[in-house]
């Protein structure tokens, strides 16, 4: 049911624009579609990611669960592609890419990527593309 | 770049997993995915929305921004199913169907819903679907 | 003539419902579409099965024919997923994943399935994609 | 998740393959594919019904439930050409078309056909296209 | 611009429709789309052949040029599967596989079958994909 | 089974390459792809189409059956694009625009044009699309 | 042979990467993909457009012919969403929309923007879809 | 964004039209679309691309910055079978094949192409597919 013609829209905190535009254009390769005094959409791998200015967001260190937001990859080689990206241009990384669930029908890679503004990214691969959901 | 073979991946928090099976399963029509004792994956309008449960989440009156998620439809088609959906099954709605940005090229309809740990739901329809991102 | 867009609608007999729920969502991986006092619905590797509440189905050893169903994969690691799906997961057998016809152009591999209502599931992978109908 | 390039699998009894070849291909417009000295398989609507000889089938009045077959249609004019059809070519009805579940999010239109095994095969088209699972 | 949707309409003379049958739908495996009288219509890889009853068609040896048809696959694995199939279900060849304008862009694979009726059909897969037109 | 990959493959006579180029592609709008000494190939509506130099190609009266090639259409404002082009520029008719096997599930639109080397083209539009084969 | 896989590629002068990102990606709804020290690449309606930075590219009344670049829509109602973004926007138009060879098959809308750096922009609609090339 | 359906429409200038055309069409094997007196235009890799006669097109080195167009393409393997066609074919080129950027996320290979008109074609294949804008 997962149609190419609409969009994931997701609205996050951003402390700073013109910090978000940088990592999420500059060095995580986002396409910036529109820019506001308030806010700045993204073509987030083919999604809408809406960074919301929200300069009074507390700076503290940022939990995994339960909120975090990513991309599931349909192809290992996607996965792969993006972990190259974050390591040549130095992406922060919150958590390393490691194999999850091992052994189980679930099994699948994973890494945690933190903007600016604290966000937590996921990016995943599974060996069983049906537990993509 | 949208694909149809990878899911957008949010994690958000629940209260109480089976409200939110209730919620998203038999209200609001998503198919249930996983179930876990500590979660429940969803196959939220194509992609994957994962319920954790964090049964301390503060009760309070959700904000809009900056964070809340949603699809936006490229046919005004499944807007409009979907806002029949909510007023037949009585989905809580936080904020009601509206015009936006009128007569501005970023024109778009808007409803919000609000899940029972309080994330809030934004489903969006544009006139102009080069704005979608 | 496969139309994405089109589901395949298939109603089964069901025991009991949450023993069907645990076969299909829990062991299978399928995804709960819909679920009612009479019956639950499910997105069954793309196309919609029905399980109907039908408590007085005659409990005896099923015969592969006349009826069954499932799916025949175009790609032999779907395939291949599915099996190591119901290896860790032990998924009741009735029929061990074997070749059929070997030599001639109709070789395919099969694999035959047992749900808590003694309806049978076939699954199946043939070399040349044309003999697929 | 619904694949194009798979194809649903059904295996039904047939007391005799030329009236099945007779209603399913002269008259409901389906393609043989294959034809064996105890099945013949079809292209049903693009996945895959096969008719098994089974000549000692029992004559009864078919029930619609448990078990039945058939397809849900994402466009409603497809509904209509096989209705159209099944008028022209006077094809076996079991149950008019009629509307189900009306002024509900599963509003359907709903047709049965009956095979001259007596298999019972149902043809839906929903208001909602999110209910077709 | 091929389009998924449309089909290519040949209509080629045979001398007795049940050979034609026998060998378009038996032997080579194309599905069988209607039956008249005066005429079979086939599905053959996806666009439409037609044979029409043209009993007095002169028997002779028939020769490649000017008229022949088939299909040039996209990917050498369904020439293979072709080849394969011919070979194990002895379907008369007029022409073995072989290699036409080898070391030049226009290089491709080519084997030419024959029908009871004299029509060849040539089979071909090109190296360089833009070079199918 | 109609792949948007796949080109289906027609080699037909041309008593004169330069009237058959004039033919299919100044008037017809089909695209040249390959021009050779002995033959042009053509994008015919996203098939392929060869014309084969054969100068000793008899002149006669041609008749429709058995021998003739077209596309049949899915949507019929294809139809209609071709029978306008067709007016405008003046290409050659050997049929009308006319229904055919009107009041049947068979009912279709057909128009037959001529080639400079009297070979016959069909164009077909289906009330029903399940008939296109 | 439109493959939704490719991007066309195109590098334009740009007297000023500002004014160019204002024009392409604020005025104009293209997405800025990526940006450097000499240029910006942009998500142009789908394909690339490079602006290469060249300050001393001269200052002249640009003529449309024989060099302009753009986009031919399929669908009419993009042409329209794009003049209305035109107007309400007030993008520099150097050809107001017009209808070009009217009553012939090559029957079209066309209007002509200007870039900063006095690149012309057309967008197109046929009539005929088949004259799109 | 990038929708198979649309164009992208370029123009260039040609001061010899059957220059061109061999150019394009016998060398790069691009389809001939149309011709007319003052221009012909291509189906350029799926786009379109128009030759403009333009005699008086001044014969100087072309330079590569700022003005060049062409394919990136997202199957390395297409990249390939143009080089391969550029060899055989003996298309002339300005710059050998290339890798640029290496060690960067922005790798890519590319090699640029002359026409008879001095317009540069340049063709690339990025290492990771989002860097394709």
């Amino acid at each position: 049911m997962r149609s190419q013609h609409n969009a994931f829209h997701l609205a996050i905190p951003a402390r700073d624009l013109a910090e978000s535009e940088e990592f999420y254009v500059i060095k995580l390769g986002c396409h910036l579609a529109r820019r506001y005094a308030d806010r700045i959409t993204l073509d987030f791998f083919g999604d809408q990611v809406v960074c919301h200015l929200a300069p009074d967001t507390p700076v503290q260190t940022p939990r995994l669960y339960p909120r975090h937001f990513g991309v599931t990859f349909r192809d290992g080689a996607d996965f792969d592609s993006l972990l190259r990206l974050v390591e040549i241009r130095d992406v922060p990384i919150f958590m390393k890419p490691q194999l999850r669930f091992e052994g189980t029908v679930e099994e699948h890679r994973t890494m945690v990527l933190q903007d600016p503004s604290d966000n937590l990214l996921e990016f995943k691969h599974y060996v069983d593309p049906r537990m993509m959901y």
